[in-house]
Order: C-alpha cells, then structure tokens, then sequence
C-alpha cells in the first residue's frame, strides 16, 4: 500500500470535535487505499502551559525534565485520535517517540532526528493496520530519555516519517488554507500560491512566514517529499492548499513568488570603528558567543582608518548584543566611539527562483521602494532572495507596492 | 545508604507551590542521609479530565489507547518535581513507568506489577544522585505499550517500589493526618491511631476507608514494608502520621481499633426460589459473569421447598444484577417470585486483631446497636471484623453509639 503522512498542528486538534473533524479526513485517505502515518501536535495552549510550569519552576531548568514535561501533551493528543479513528471504524493505534523509536541526539529541548526505523509500524500495516497516530515533536535519546525537536517540531517530525517511509507526500493541515505570495492580513490581494519550489519555501519560513518550520522545509527538501499545505477546516479536494515541492515540477513561475516581512528586527551600528584586518571576526565572532544571530552586515567606506559597521538582529536579542559588545570594548579588544540600536526597522523581502534567469529583478524593487518614498537602510541578497531594512512604518505600503508592483495577484 | 520512599498523592501535588513545599519534604529526608525514591500522582483533577475525554470519544475504549492517555498526568508531575528538587540543590531526575521499566502484565487499565528491576536507580544513586521521582500509576507491558494500574495504583506503585528497593519505609503523604478509629466527619470523637495492623488496614481499605488502595496495602502485608500514611499539608516529625505494620510490632492494642462503614451498598432478595442443590452456585455465577461484586450472602430457613436469599452489592451494579438474574429467570434457569432491591441501606463494621482472642464482641456489637433501636439486616463476619447491613438512616447514630462502647477514643 502507498504511505500517506498527515500532520495535524495544536488548532487542528485543539478540542474533541476538532480531533473528530481532522479523524475524518484521516479516514477519507484510507478509503482511498493508503496506509497512513498521522502525525500530531498537543491541543493548542497545551504546551505553552507546559513551558510556562517548567519556566516557574526553574529558570534555568535541566532541559531533560524540560522535555518530559513539554513531550505529554502530544501524548495525550495521539491516544485521542487513535481512539477516534477506531470509534469511526478505522484500525489505528498510537506511538509515543520512544516507542517507534524515532531516534536523536542527545541535544535536549532542539534534538535532532538520527534515524526512524521502519519495522515497527511497517509490520502492524501488514497486520490490517491503517493508521499510525505518532505524537509529534520528541524522540529518545542514545541515553533512553525523552527529548524534543524544538518549537514547530512536529512539522519535521512529519517530513522525517515521509522521508523513512518513502511516502508520497506529506499533508500538513494548519489554519490557513496554503502558502500565500504574501500575508493577507496586510494585503487584500494576496494569492495562494498552487505551488512553491523548497528554496522559495525555505527563504520564506526563514523570513517569518510562519507556516512551516525551516528545518521541515529543508529536510523535504534533501529527501524530496512532497509538501503539502492545507486547511483542516475546509472541505478538500487533491488538488487543494499549496504544494511545495522540486522547482521541476514547477513549470511556469513567476520572476517573484512571495513578498515577506519581519518586524523583529533591529538595527545596530557601531560607530568609529577602527578599521584594520580582523576586525569584523572580533565583533561577530563575540556576537555569535552570545547567542545572537546576526542576520544583515553593512561595513562603510573607511575614512582616516575607521568606519561604521551596521548589523541587524531580532529585536529581543538587542540587550543581550549591547552587553557583549561593551564588554569586549571595556577590556580594550575593541575600540568605537558608540553603538547605536534602532527597534524601528522592519525587513522585506522578495523571494522566486524566476530570479535565477531573470536580471533587474533588485533595480526594480529598489526603484518601486523609492517611488512610495522608502529610504532603504540594509541591502542583502541571496540567489533566490532580495531583503531590505526599511523603517518599520512603512512596512505594510511596501509590502503592498511590491506585490502590486510584481503583480504577484495573477497567476 | 538506606532507601525511604516518598508518595504524594495529587492534592500534595496540586500546584506548584505545593509541589515545592512537598519538594522540602523530601529535602529533610535527604537530610537525614537517605536514598529517597519520590513517587508522584498526576496533579489533582488532571487523570478525571483526560478518563472524562476518553470516555467522551470512545464510550468503549480500546484500554491500551486509555493507558496512553491518562498516564501523562503523572509524567508533567515527576519532571516538575524533578526540576523543583534541582532548584533546591538536591540532585534529582525523573522516570517515567517505561524508563525504570516498571514491568506489569497486559492488563491494561488494571495492570498488575510483575517486576522492578533496581539496577538502573541504584546506579544512578551511586553516581550522587539523591533522588529518584518516579511517575506513579503507571508502567510498561511485555509488548512494550503503557499500561496502568487502576485508580489509586499510586499506592500501589509506591510499596512496589519500597519491597523491590528493600526500603527503610514507604511514607504515603496525603491529605489527611493519618488513619482515624472512624471518619471525623461522622464522630468527633474519632482519635488518630499512631499504629495499625497490616490485617486491620486491609479490612479498613476494602470497607471503604478511601486513606490507601486496598492492592498497596495487600502488597506491603506480603512484602512487609512498613507504611506510614501522613499529611502533606503539617511539619512532620518521625512519628507523625500513622504507622502501617506487621501485628507484631503493636504492643498492646484495644480489641476493636476501628469503625467503618459504606454507604454505597444495596440489598437485593430474591423472594421464594426453589431450594435445591446447585441453585446458589447458579445464582451468584450468574452474578459474578455479570461483574456484580457480591459482598454478604444470607439465606433463609426453607419452607415447602422455597426459600428467600439475600445478597448485597454496590449500589451502582444493582440495575446490571437485575438484569442478570431476569434473564436467567426468561430461559428458564432460576424460578423466584420477585425479585426486590433496597438501596437504602448501610454497612457499617467493627475491625481489630484483638478479636481473634477476645470473644464476644459479636455479642456486644449487636446489644450496642439493639440498645439504639437499629435493626439488623444481614451479618458477615471474618477473623478480625463484624459487618452488618442496617437501614441507612441509623449509619451515622450506629458509628458513633459503636465508637463510644467500644471506647475507641481512648488509646
């Protein structure tokens, strides 16, 4: 029989009814001959309550009791659609991590996956099984205890089962119907995309669009299983939600797919920064010590042996990047006159693999951006990808101008 | 060092205040220089909310998907009382049922324990670890699925643990001081016992008095461990509480050292069955397929070849007794009369070992309540208990007029 892997997200299992409507679905896939691998998160809230009892308890908490405790709400969740699935009929039972066993490293509370073994589920299937309801987001470690993949871990825990499992493709049901070119909330004209290439995927969750974890995408991506996106809260059809999937089975592709943004960025220039080799290996190398993930780099023309040097980060890891900074100053390793932090930026972006072939994709934008009259603070570009740090105020007019612009509403 | 286990039912382990404060608890054993093994209950409410979604999904529950669901409670409890002891400086770490492995039989939802191996805690002990919590309730069966051990199993978990580590005492902390002469809320004169037989405990459990789970206390009989049932919510000194122990051990003991009583007992007669060989064993199998848990028996002086017989059971079985024996009046099986249910009636019993060599209390118990005007309705006795089924509007009056002549105030 071909293999099916469902992920159903906290909403989509929020309350009992929930778990009978996404059973549902579960039982329309095995009418149509699949032996499907249902992967699931904890009723909405349920971890965060989780997280919030183990952060009161202890600060800085052992991360293996962290994921004891984090791990029981996808327990829960997996026996209650097990039960669901065989009051409607349908033969299933449930998995815990450690019964598979998925296997990972040791690397509590953001684990990776080292190997899902097959047999286990494989023989129940050949059994007159139909479904395997796996409790998404933990696994066991080489020591015997629980671990977690991190936040939006059951998105990887879903691609890592399709991958294993050679199975066909991946349905992740979520609150949103698909992948959209940008986030409607900001622009009525936002189109879901019927398809998207894993690279355009992957810059797009990297960006903040919130749909898929990056490291599902990625792991897709290199195992090549087919995404898909949908809703749980809609009839649907094979055809529905957004495939993500090889950019070969993309035929036509706009230049731009996707316009994303971040309001949790920050800019941070140090000022009279003397300029001489190995100076920029000091500053981020103290910064990545500390934890804070640099994103943009922008270094001025020299003038008289100094300059500035501007970097962005998430806005919550600002303090944390001013106390590195003045503290490598205060023992003499780094000389500038200030450090100056602006919370009022925002980052947009556009993302297509059109842009590989296609040139003027960057003059466009950035003449686009200055007709609405946005200065541009930060430039970076990758591939596939053009971000630019503007002031936050004028994030949504240029998000909205881009889309416009790209004319990214047509198909 | 020597081993002390520690259990906390869910009120001791409510919230997380009162899991720290249960936390101090096992810091002053620690303290003391013990190896302390802390068994934990899902915080209080939480096991009802996950039975209460079982059930709502899957009036017939598969008990393995059950055992899934509802063990978790205790796991969010053992890795937060792990957590909660680290932050106080004590070293501690968690287990689930399948990490010890508490290995039981497959008898899910009512799994009996089949073994605890020791050597993976003990080692751990031997590396400085000072505790071990451990989530109660539950365990793991030859297949390798979760399996629980009946309401209460904590208990039972508890003393498992205590025999199968040779430990120095297994103290149940609760939310009550310790075992009562009767329930204070009926007789204010009820007195603390300071020591109670394992036998006199046993018949106390299974008579209703909810303190600890009947199995736990069996077990600890076998095994002899010494059980001490004590306040979670009081300081403690080494002699709070009341001590469960081998007869032995209790020098000097009043013949009757406790009064219990239930109120969930009906009285069901079956009017003019045939009196022949063979009609009981028909009757009270019948029953027993039935799951009817028949508790006292009588049956009248035959007449003409008929006779009445009386049996009593819980209150809730009584519709699922009626059925039973209809049916088997319909096929032809058993010919009565009638068949006549009276659920307002009480048990209510007299225990202590010191009847086995005082005679007389029957007689006495009888001339207390007779004294009162209260009738008796059927009598059952065994080697250290007399119960009898009375009308149940005279309970309360029948325990306290009991508790007074026998004196059990007096120590």
């Amino acid at each position: 029989m071909p293999v099916l892997v469902m992920k159903f997200g906290g909403t989509s299992v929020a309350n009992l009814d929930r778990i009978r409507r996404a059973a549902k679905r579960v039982g329309v896939e095995v009418a149509k001959g699949y032996d499907v691998i249902v992967i699931v998160s904890a009723m909405s809230g349920k971890t965060n309550e989780l997280v919030n009892w183990v952060g009161e308890t202890s600060p800085l908490y052992d991360a293996r009791e962290y994921d004891a405790v984090v791990s029981s709400g996808e327990n829960i969740t997996a026996g209650l659609m097990a039960l669901t699935l065989q009051e409607m009929g349908v033969p299933a039972r449930s998995w815990q991590g450690w019964q598979v066993p998925l296997k990972t490293n040791s690397a509590h509370s953001q684990a990776r996956i080292e190997e899902i073994p097959t047999d286990n589920i494989t023989a129940k299937f050949g059994e007159g099984m139909k479904v395997a309801v796996v409790a998404g987001f933990q696994g066991i470690s080489p020591e015997g205890r629980i671990t977690t993949l991190g936040r939006g871990g059951s998105d990887t825990t879903a691609v890592a089962f399709a991958a294993s499992f050679g199975a066909e493709r991946c349905d992740i049901y979520t609150d949103v119907d698909g992948v959209y070119t940008t986030d409607p909330r900001i622009c009525a004209k936002a189109r879901k995309l019927d398809k998207i290439a894993f690279e355009e995927m992957l810059e797009l969750a990297s960006l903040g669009a919130k749909v898929l974890q990056t490291r599902s995408v990625e792991l897709a991506m290199r195992y090549k299983v087919k995404l898909r996106v949908l809703s749980s809260f809609e009839e649907q059809s094979d055809e529905a939600g957004t495939l993500v999937c090889d950019e070969e089975e993309i035929m036509e592709s706009n230049v731009v797919n996707g316009v994303a943004y971040s309001r949790d960025e920050a800019k941070m220039t140090l000022i009279s920064v003397a300029d001489r080799p190995g100076i920029a290996a000091t500053i981020f190398g103290t910064l990545s010590e500390a934890g804070v993930n640099v994103d943009m780099i922008i270094q001025n023309i020299s003038e008289e042996g100094r300059t500035d040097m501007t970097f962005s980060c998430p806005t919550d890891q600002v303090a944390r990047a001013e106390q590195a900074l003045l503290a490598i100053k205060d023992q003499g390793e780094l000389n500038y006159a200030e450090l100056v932090a602006d919370t009022e930026v925002a980052k947009v972006s556009v993302v297509g693999i059109g842009m590989r072939s296609q040139s003027g994709v960057a003059a466009k934008m950035f003449k686009i951006l200055s007709d609405e009259g946005v200065n541009i603070q930060v430039i970076t570009t990758s591939e596939i990808k053009i971000s630019v740090l503007i002031d936050r105020k004028y994030m949504e007019l240029a998000v909205q101008s881009l889309h416009d612009a790209f004319e990214l509403e047509k198909a």
